[in-house]
Formats: structure tokens, sequence, C-alpha cells
């Protein structure tokens, strides 16, 4: 079974436009792939005629090409006809938006079965049912809710498959543009009667060159493909982030009559998971870290020597003493320690920073140079312990809040990381006003988060990082 | 000791001021106040002249008038002879701003007790030393960073007492500001030498009319004070909440070299601190989130009835699966419970829906009314659990995606809130284009959250207000 033309069809066709109905999925999705993006589409109606200035076609038999994929957005009940005339046409691939299908049980699910049996039997890539479909930039959107009311995230090295379409445009496309994660290509795949999430795992992970990451939203595994998956994932060069609903009995029950998963024993194979180097954030806000730092890092760019693992030596630096003493709380719940300095070094750090902070500053770990620290200050204690062996990893508090700290503080950190290289994570507040900090330390590729959590958990999604590559090198 | 020359001087005094350093934090402060507040503000300089066209008085006892404040900024070493001043002039309040007092050890320790013999000796309200003072708008402002580098909060019911000025300025202020909830005054203790934590929260529970809410940052109680705190929290009309740093083993060595405050047993008083009705948050953003709740709860406005307790009961209400399944899983790790429905209540809530959402939709709890679902049936909905009493609280997580949903639907809840008083709680993702719908929420003072645990942490800080609520009629 062929999935690229899911992602990347030269033509499309769809059924289910409403003449009367500006908001039906079906009219949305052929209004939107017309104006906004690339791909090449046919309108079906029954009656022909034309909406919003484009021709529809009465039947699919009398297009002028047979498309790539059919995109269905018509009620349950007429919905295999169609399916069963890709079968007739050797159309490929095909989208079913609708509900009404296993998720409502009785007869839903034996349509399902039917779907299923013709699918299979005509090697017909089928997505759905009961799904959003494909967001394939800049060629394609099957997405049936109005371009205006969504945000997007930019282009990046993520490809995400989510079992919800409501997780899909908002827990990953809108935070995602949010914190700027960088996506290749999106996919919900609803009841995953046919395309399922180890199918994806394997395109992803052995065919699409713009994907390094591969993220996805379930709530269990499809029945009897867990094993696939998990080989898939241990063998691919991407990283593999899985997060799960329904994992307590509440949600568990919910995820029943919301896509027909199976959920149960499939889903409880976390340590099968972690041998398999999956990443399983335990958080919303953890996923969204660690997918950040994932694709931050996946550029060519690369600002970190990657050869030694962080295995979870840190180093604290600030100059907020509060901030300081909130991130060493944190460190024990991400399985991270402080270093310790010898007498020594923290004398010899006291002579790099300027007089005044000097007899005020704290050099126990983590640092606390105060709100008296100035730029230099700040670069040269990086420097120092980026010379430190036992130090892993260097988390940077920056507040620029007061006055000593200049707009170059950014670019002075990412020009003495290019030079050691040691990994170093900052973190900033979310402001407008900081913005070209933050962005002189993302142009060249520093992690940069905006609560000190994420910042450590960063920290966390670089051990996994580290690990793995060093694991992939020695193979 | 009076604190209210702290937070409401009819005049004030500022030493520190540099001619030659714009960033000095003496002479940011004196401009500060001089352009941007109200309060009548003498900067002293030893050499006379002026600064930005201000006079500046070469003296203390030169002033037109004994001021009821004096601003000192200037280093350790010279800052006693100013507190003598202060005494020998009847000045009856001063806030010290620098460092190199007993967080330095050895001679800083011996200076503070001097410091402190005086302030008593005297009745001084003492602030600091190593503290960024007080915010008091629209009067008073002593924090040394400049007005451009920072963002601060709306106006509002809670008063704020921070062990970090770094802490008060970024997760309060910056925090505050973003997800708006209001600040009455807010203050820096530092080294809390003087005025501490216990007598802030007699002054502001008893004296300050504007409060509501009372929030502290903490790394440990002062010596010896934590019973007298607990007794008033216990007695006090506002809602009390502590966010502790240095919970950790690594975090608490921090704490040391930082304010020179006293951790260890006095920081283990969890249960003490239950008994009291003091709110103890466990992570940053469940901080944020109770804080924004008890705001908006304490506006003349109120959109429930609080004589019903919240307990646990919770309905869920969505228009995406995944969203419903994530909240679930979410409810058992603050503690709620998720209410069952009769079959008999399925069916009535079916019949409310519009016909193509009600053969897809869920009505087990979570309700998934699918993306097909219109306002008016998320209306009907609410109308109808908030009929049934076991139901404590509703979230509605509301997903403006789908083209059916209309920017009527946040005053269509508020108004069915405004009828029925049933406590809600609302989700809806943090988008500009949305500002519309969560504006109308929130005029009429129903809590709107931006991600899904956020809603369920506000469940559970509601849970906490009502027993409380309920606990003071009783008295």
């Amino acid at each position: 079974m062929k999935l690229e033309n899911l992602f990347y069809p030269k033509s499309m066709a769809v059924v289910g436009i409403s003449k009367k109905n500006p908001l039906s999925p079906g009219r949305i999705i052929f209004v939107k792939n017309v104006f906004e993006m690339e791909v090449k589409v046919y309108g079906i109606h029954p009656e022909g005629g034309e909406i919003e200035g484009e021709h529809l076609y009465t039947r699919l038999d009398e297009l002028p090409e047979i498309p790539n994929l059919l995109v269905i957005a018509i009620s349950a009940e007429d919905t295999l006809d169609y399916v069963q005339a890709c079968a007739d046409l050797n159309i490929p691939a095909c989208i079913i938006i609708g509900g009404g299908f296993a998720e409502i049980g009785g007869e839903g699910i034996k349509r399902q079965k039917k779907l299923e049996r013709i699918a299979n039997d005509n090697d017909i890539a089928v997505l759905g049912p009961n799904c959003i479909g494909v967001y394939s930039p800049p060629l394609l959107d099957t997405i049936f809710m109005p371009t205006e009311r969504l945000t997007r995230p930019p282009k990046g090295t993520v490809a995400l498959i989510s079992q919800s379409g409501g997780v899909l445009v908002d827990q990953f496309f809108h935070k995602f543009n949010e914190i700027k994660i960088g996506v290749s290509t999106a996919v919900s795949i609803g009841n995953r009667a046919v395309v399922d999430e180890t199918m994806l795992l394997e395109y992803f992970s052995k065919y699409d060159k713009n994907t390094c990451n591969i993220a996805f939203y379930l709530e269990g595994f499809k029945s009897n493909t867990s094993r696939k998956f998990l080989e898939l994932a241990r063998e691919s060069e991407d990283t593999v982030i899985i997060y799960f609903g329904g994992i307590s009995e509440q949600g568990m029950k919910a995820t029943k009559s919301h896509t027909a998963s199976l959920s149960g024993n499939d889903k409880i194979i976390s340590a099968a998971i972690k041998q398999n180097f999956i990443v399983q954030p335990r958080s919303e806000l953890e996923l969204l870290t660690y997918l950040k730092l994932f694709d931050v890092l996946s550029h060519k760019r690369k600002p970190f020597d990657f050869n030694t693992i962080v295995k979870g030596q840190i180093a604290i630096l600030s100059i907020s003493g509060g901030h300081g003493v909130l991130c060493a709380d944190l460190l024990k719940k991400y399985g991270l320690f402080g270093v310790e300095f010898t007498e020594k070094e923290k004398k010899e750090m006291k002579e790099l920073v300027n007089s005044v902070a000097r007899n005020i500053a704290s050099f126990d770990n983590p640092i606390d140079l105060t709100g008296s620290a100035r730029d230099e200050d700040i670069e040269n204690i990086i420097q120092y312990l980026s010379k430190i062996e036992r130090i892993e990893c260097i988390i940077v508090l920056i507040l620029p809040y007061t006055p000593s700290i200049s707009f170059q503080i950014g670019r002075r950190i990412a020009n003495r990381v290019s030079i050691d290289k040691k990994p170093l994570i900052c973190f900033i507040p979310y402001i407008q006003k900081y913005g070209l900090i933050i962005e002189a330390l993302e142009l060249s590729n520093i992690p940069v988060f905006h609560s000190i959590e994420e910042a450590v958990q960063a920290v966390s999604a670089l051990r996994i990082l580290t690990r793995r590559y060093n694991f992939k090198q020695r193979k």
C-alpha cells in the first residue's frame, strides 16, 4: 500500500461540496485547496455547475484525469459507494472525513468492516474515517476548518500523527505556532480502519526526507500492531515520540466512545517503549518542550558537540537567586543533578566578574551573579564552566529586567557556545521587547525556553537525544 | 511598627542617586517616581545640584518636610548612617535596596544585627536589605529596574510578597500581565531583617481594603515566626497562598547563600499549612492558575453560587474527543471525579443537539459533541447539566476552530451561567482572533484558561475557595 498519494498527490478530487452551505466540510476543503494550496483539485457534484467560480464535475469518471487522491466528505451511508468507485477507477488513495463508523457501534462497525475489505482487496490507502485528514504544505490541506480559524505551524522537521483532530489543530498546530516548532506533514488518523500509526511510522521514517522527528498522539495502539511499531521505532533514524491520552481509568472509558480504539493491555508497554527509544512525555508541556528541542537540534547547524552523553550533571547560572533556587528544585523531578564546585573553582569564578557583583554574588551551584551582573560576567562564567569536563550541560537563566544586561546578551552567548560547543539551554522570559535576545540565540539553534520548568525539561530531552545519538553511532 | 508608610507615604526621599551613571539603582528609582508615579519625591546628593531637571538636596535635614519614607540605595558600609538619620529625624519607614548584609556572612551578619537594633529601638519599618522594594500603584514604585524593561500587572486584588526580587518581576509581574491577574501591592522582602512575611500578612489581611488574596514566594519562614503566621492565616478573611522555593535538597542549599533565610524544619509544615487554609501550589503553573481563579472570583460580580461546596464531582463538555480524553486523564491528578450519567440523562441530552451531531456525538462523561456541534447545542447541554444537582462544576472545552462555532459562544455561555449560577470553568485556546469569545466570558467573571491542565487546576482551586467560603460562613 503506497502512502505517498495521501501526502504528495499530483491531483485530487473532492466529493461532498454543498452549494447551499458554505461551511460544509467538503466545500471548505475544496475551496481551500483551490485557492490556498498547490495541488490540482477537482470538485465533484451530482448536478455539476460551479462554486465560487470553479467548475464542478458530475462524476468521478468524467474527470480529465484519474486523480491520485479522493477526499470523501459525505454521510457514512453514501461513503462506501465512493470507495468502491476508487477501486473501479484505480484511484490509489482516499481520505474519509465523516463519522458514523466503528465509533458509533452496531451498524457502524459493519460499515467499517466493509470499508476495510474494499480497501485491502484493492490496495487503496484509506485514511480515516472520522478524521480531519492531511496537512502537507505547500501542496495540500484537507482540514475542514477554515484557514482563518486556525493557526498553522512553520515548516520544519516534525511529522505529526494524531488520533484526534482536535488535538492535532490545538495542542499541535496552535501551540507549535506559538513556540515555533516546525512541521513536515500532519496526519489525522481517526478510526484508522486501514492506514494506521504503524504504517505511518514506517512511511515517515523510511521514505520522507523532510522528517527527522515523528510525534504521535495516540489513545492506544491499534490491535496487534504494537510489536511491529516497536520494531520500527527501534530501527528508525528519526526520534519517535508518543503522547498518550486515555491513560487513566476515566480517560480510558472516554477513549472507547471516541475513536473506537482498542486500549487496555496494549497500552501498558512503557518498559518496551523505553527499550525501543520511544520518548513518552508525561504532560502536554513536556511534549512541547521535547519536540521544540528535537526540532531545533535537527537543523543543519548543530550548536553542540553531541559526542558526550548528557547523563545529568548540570550547572545553573542565574542573575536571580530565586530563579536559581526554583531551577535547582526542579532538577530532581527530572532526574538531574547539580555539580559541586571546588573552592578553587569558586575563587576563580569570583575573579571573573565585576567588582560590585563579586561581593554579593554566590558561586555555589546554582551560581547567582545577582542583578548587578553585566553581559561580560555572564559570558566569562559560561566560558569558564564550558571547560569543566564534569559539567555536561549549562542552564542559563537570563532576566533582562536589570539595567546592566544589554540586548547583546543573546548574541554573546551564541558566540561563546559556537566556540566551546558545550550543551547549553537558555531561559528568557517571553516578552516581545526581548525578541532581539531570543532571536539571536534561536538563529544559532541554541534552545531557548520561557519557563524554568521547560528549561529543565529540555535538558532531560537532551539526555535522550545524546544517548540515542551515541547509540546509533556505535551501531 | 506602622507599615503603611512603606506603601502609602505622603512623601519620600531617595539617597544613592549617581550623577554619572544613569543606570544606578538610586537614580532609576528617583527619576521613575518623579516622572511616572504620584508620590512627592525628594532626591538627596551630598553635592546638591540637579538631575534630569530635578533639584537635589544635600542633606536629609535640609528637606522642606520630614518624608514618611526613605529609600536607601548606597553601599552596605554607608547604609547604617542613613538608618540612624531616620531615627534622628523621626522618618518612620525606609527601604534598603543594596546587598552586603547577612547573605554574605561574616561582617554582613554583624551589620544586619546592628541595622535590626536601630530599627527596633526607634520603631522604624525597615524593608530589606537586599530587596527591590515596593510597587504600590499609582503612588510609588521603588523597583530599580527601568520601567521599559518590565511588564507590569493590572490593578487587582492580589497582594504579592516575595523573598526574591527576580521572582517578583518575572513569575509574578510578567506572568500576571500575560494572563491578567490583578495586583494591589507588591513587596520584595529580601533579607527581611525587620519587616517580615508575618508582619505583612497581618498588615494586608487586616488593614488593606484593596487586597482579597495574599500571595507569598518564600524560601522558608523567618525563624520563630511560623506559628504567628499560621494563626494569622487561619483568621484571615483573605485567601493566603504560599509558593515555596528551596524545597529540594539542591534548592535548599541554594537558598542559604541567597537571602540568608532559615529553612529546614520550619518548612516542613505542610499539614499545619493545610489546617490553616493556606494554599500551597506545587508548580509555577498551579500558582498562576490558583491566583487567576482567586482574583477573578474576588470581583464584585460573582458568577457562581458559592453555597455548594465543590468536592470534586465534575462534568466535562467538549467538542473534541481528544480534549475530553486528556481532560478526563487529568481529573485524577487533581483528586477530582467524573460523574456518571444515567441512560435517561444520556437520551435526554441526545435530544438537545442538532441532528448531524446527535448521531456521532458521545454522551458519556466527557461529553463529546464533535466538530459538528453548534453554539445552541453547547448552550442547551450546559443548561441541562446545570440542573443536575450531583454535578458540582462543569468544565467546558471550546475549540472555535470548527466552522459551526460562532463568536457568540462566549456571550451565550456567560448568559447561561448568569441564570443557573452553576460553577463552570472554560478552556479556550489563547489565540488573538478568539479574543472576542474570551473577553465575553471574562467580563462576566467566568474563569477562562488556555490549557486543559489549567482548567482542571482551576476546579481544584475552586474546591479550596468554596470550602473556605463555607467554613468562614459557618463561623
